[in-house]
């Protein structure tokens, strides 16, 4: 498999590692503003989506809908926001956001301009904790063999 | 097909029509700062990629790739940013946008800090003109019967 030494995702997880399958990892992305913000994270060092064949690129947007799917679920968020952008980080990864009306950035992007200050804090106000949406996001991964 | 009246994307194109196919169709979004700036829009008015089929999920996917391999074949971009983000608009269509070293914001994602002032003007400064850039992207999108 294409390591390469320097970048962030090839040296270590690149976050709270919630699931390691053989071909992608999920980490969740510590980020007050926006709480539950998952990575589905290629393994291969690889920069781009069509650096992978068709069923790659199937086995990682299933990975992708598996995280959208119980964001969806457990947080009935406002919108999902998807997005492989890596031009800091050139290896392939997928940011899974879920995104609420009341959210710090809503309807901007994460990457745009705050729109507000938010109290209590966004992780206060998900119905589930963290550590338990990340092992319903695992679960997820493996019941599909991801 | 679901279509909702007062949506952006479904009263119009919502860009630069560049390929009609029968479940999506590809525009070119006319951003001076981004002038590589394809979207690939689902053609029925669903909000996420979830609420596609996997069969669905993978054609949209495989436009995503078809229009990413055309820009990076043609312009060599110093990155690919793809993202499905649809905050304002949410009717699922997907950026597919070329990002170089030197456009106004790299490596800001395009949402974020203009990190400086380009001249001459971007368009000015691609190999191929955008009119060709779109014929090139039907074409392959035609020939994948997309």
């Amino acid at each position: 498999m294409s390591i390469r030494s320097g970048c962030a995702l090839c040296d270590g997880d690149g976050g709270i590692a919630v699931h390691r399958g053989e071909l992608l990892r999920v980490i969740r992305v510590e980020d007050a503003d926006f709480p539950a913000f998952y990575r589905v994270v290629w393994n291969a060092h690889v920069p781009e989506l069509t650096d992978l064949g068709r069923d790659e690129r199937a086995l990682l947007l299933d990975a992708v809908a598996i995280v959208e799917g119980v964001l969806r679920e457990r947080l009935a968020p406002t919108k999902i926001n998807l997005a492989s952008l890596g031009n800091m980080v050139p290896h392939l990864h997928w940011h899974v956001i879920a995104r609420f009306d009341w959210d710090s950035h809503f309807p901007e992007p994460i990457w745009g301009r705050r729109q507000r200050e938010v109290l209590p804090a966004a992780a206060d106000r998900l119905p589930l904790g963290l550590p338990q949406m990340d092992t319903l996001v695992r679960r997820a991964l493996e019941a599909a063999d991801r």
